[in-house]
């Protein structure tokens, strides 16, 4: 071991975890461990809690917990809890959610809920034995897995197939246990690998006395086994429409707006850089709500991006159609969520954000997510299309560059109303501030 | 207006917002107040601070804070910060690096760092017309953002190239201003937007009087002006190599160990199912970092995955071979990151995040957050091809579920010591604390 490296951390309790990373990384800097004890929660069993939660925690990390309210999703009223720290979401999904609640509100609807896993596979041996030892041991492979799919079975969910698939012809001696799940409520990502490490394991136990594998000395080995976050069963639809005309608005005609919102649209589905910022903007409504509600947003970032380069080519994820008179705007997105299990049940916020939503589903839970993506889309494709991105976005950064230049709350007041009228940069409130204090 | 909607929320002070909330999606329940405000920092300038940053924030949502030591890149020692809500993260990070510290670290290069924007344009009119004008603009359109870049100069940063593309073979009429920039150490959303802002306000009044267009009645019109988070010209290299033999570990020989991790490897390259989760894994560790220096991870997402997409089919980012006796494994990944601007300055904890990481330049943190993330990869593969994803795993959310159970101290220990050889499901361990409790 060298200077600055460490044996068992992990082992040392949270202040003295702190105290070694002041030595070694800090300079001895006593600040810093006041500002990560400031993040402490006062309440010793609170913060117990969130320690807990991974390994070397040494304070907790803040993300605004914000709410947009007025959504209107298949007729219901909600208030959509959002963690985020970018300045303007909260804002443009409130704003979204405001313009399409005079107009029919959204509608979302869910159009699959499989999930599934792949035990993955290698095998030299001619390709009728594997197939023949698969047909065999199928209901052995699925008993195998009772124990641990009771509480599952309980509530209407589990493994529903499973499948071996050849892919061969990708790579050598390649081959896939191809399980479908139902998960119900839960994300299920422990539920899927438990069953997927108990099939791999029966799956070898059988090998070794299938008598074709014996007789060749050819046996089919288990690579890994591990659920897949690719859900494109697990699709949620959501939609606005309304008449052209009822889209007019900031001194826009509707039949204009429509139109450019088309094309821009358009512009998404052909330019993979403009589709990445595009699809960016969809998750940071979905992302926003994902987190609130204790899911894992990696994995359904993954699941999305990929989904959007289904076809061979990165493209939007929106869709937008003008016919007969009838703007239409919609998005279908593969999100497998869960409202029971993880961190839902264990984070305090995030059983408030469950309250705030009336204790959703998980169905309603892919829902909300989706329509909290599509009204986050169709804010920004407004600002762009409109008066431009920065406008809006510098008007809500705004506060944070006079908090990071140190400025007085009468400061603020009199740059909030200078800057009504005048474009924001840093550079711009910088001078504007330097003026104020000469 | 209808029942639970409500106008100028945005105007309510943060305890109206709270109040309106309980009263109308609470069932006036009082607990859910006490739980937002529990959450409140002590401080209220701090609490200020955060409250300011999106609007309608009602607390702070709590996500871990952790530290992973023994990072070698470079020959330099890290302790890398990671915010993180998933509990095996922090711990695998810190395995990996573990694991190659006693055998020469990371290494890490960056291989590019421009950005790019867009002003997407529509044009009906002759395709020479729009070339001609576009370069006798050029100049124009660079000039008009001189005083947007004078900052930016300074730092050596800036516009570098700004190029009409061509792209009426996708879509009807569609052109782009394609911008290349350089942005040092800052992030550069906001100075890319403006600028590309600029430089649409500049070319359509010029196109204004640009005699061809006029003449035949034809003018070039902005769609929209954007950055781009497709970053592939913004690249960051990281490795570890080391020789087989010295792979060997916990009873399992090197060469073994090798062939076992190629495999897993390869596998996702051909099939996008798992190569999802791969990449998923791989996240894991860079948004861990993304989030505690206070950058965007939706962006750094959306452009990774695209990445992942770039050859048509969704594959693996990382990489890995065996030569001469030598394992070598990487990854290349597009990360675009900022160690100014934005939250960097605000959020105290990022600043504490920064000074950990001995104040990196964007560059630097490149490098780190492609680390955390090659280290992630490792810490998988490496659990998925021996014991399996779900023994690590489950073994660091047990105190979750105990904490979920309501575990005392005294149960939670008992708890521990029992489930080290016992196969750790939320099942199991109710049923375990039921039997200590009767």
């Amino acid at each position: 071991m060298t200077a600055k490296t460490v044996e068992g951390f992990s082992k040392k309790n949270k202040e003295e975890k702190i105290d070694w990373l002041i030595e070694e990384f800090l300079d001895q800097d006593p600040d810093a461990k006041s500002v990560l004890m400031k993040y402490w929660n006062e309440d010793a069993t609170i913060q117990k809690l969130h320690d807990d939660f991974i390994e070397n925690t040494l304070s907790n990390f803040y993300l605004p917990f914000g709410i947009a309210p007025n959504f209107v999703i298949n007729d219901a009223v909600y208030a959509i809890p959002m963690v985020i720290e970018e300045s303007s979401v909260v804002a443009a999904a409130s704003n979204a959610a405001k313009f399409w609640l005079d107009r029919g509100g959204f509608k979302a609807e869910v159009l699959g809920t499989e999930k599934n896993g792949q035990v993955h596979i290698s095998y030299a041996g001619p390709k009728e034995d594997l197939y023949q030892f698969f047909a065999q041991i199928k209901s052995t492979l699925q008993e195998s897995i009772s124990g641990l799919q009771k509480n599952m079975h309980a509530r209407g969910g589990g493994l529903k197939e499973l499948q071996l698939k050849d892919s061969t012809e990708h790579l050598d001696h390649y081959y896939q246990l191809h399980g479908i799940f139902e998960t119900k409520d839960a994300m299920g990502a422990n539920f899927i690998n438990s069953c997927l490490e108990q099939i791999a394991t029966t799956f070898e136990q059988e090998a070794q006395v299938f008598a074709p594998f014996q007789r060749l000395n050819q046996f089919p080995e288990v690579v890994m086994s591990i659920l897949s976050n690719y859900v494109p069963e697990c699709l949620v639809r959501a939609e606005v429409t309304c008449p052209i005309r009822d889209l007019t608005n900031n001194g826009i005609d509707g039949e204009t707006f429509a139109e450019n919102f088309l094309r821009a649209v358009s512009i998404a589905k052909v330019e993979p850089r403009r589709a990445v910022t595009h699809n960016k903007g969809i998750m940071n409504g979905i992302d926003a709500v994902v987190l609130a509600t204790g899911n894992d947003f990696r994995a359904v970032e993954a699941g999305v991006h990929a989904y959007a380069a289904k076809n061979g080519k990165y493209q939007g994820l929106t869709h937008a159609s003008i016919e007969n008179g009838q703007f239409k705007f919609w998005i279908e997105i593969p999100l497998a969520l869960g409202t029971v299990g993880g961190l839902t049940a264990i984070h305090p916020l995030v059983r408030i954000a469950f309250d705030i939503l009336q204790r959703p589903s998980a169905e309603e839970l892919m829902k909300i997510a989706a329509v909290a993506g599509l009204a986050q889309n169709f804010a920004a494709l407004r600002s762009l299309i409109t008066t431009g991105i920065q406008k809006g976005h510098m008007k809500m950064h705004l506060m944070n560059i006079l908090n990071q230049l140190e400025a007085k709350e009468t400061e603020k007041e009199k740059a909030v109303e200078y800057f009504k009228d005048h474009t924001i940069t840093h550079r711009e409130v910088a001078h504007f501030l330097e003026k104020l204090r000469n």
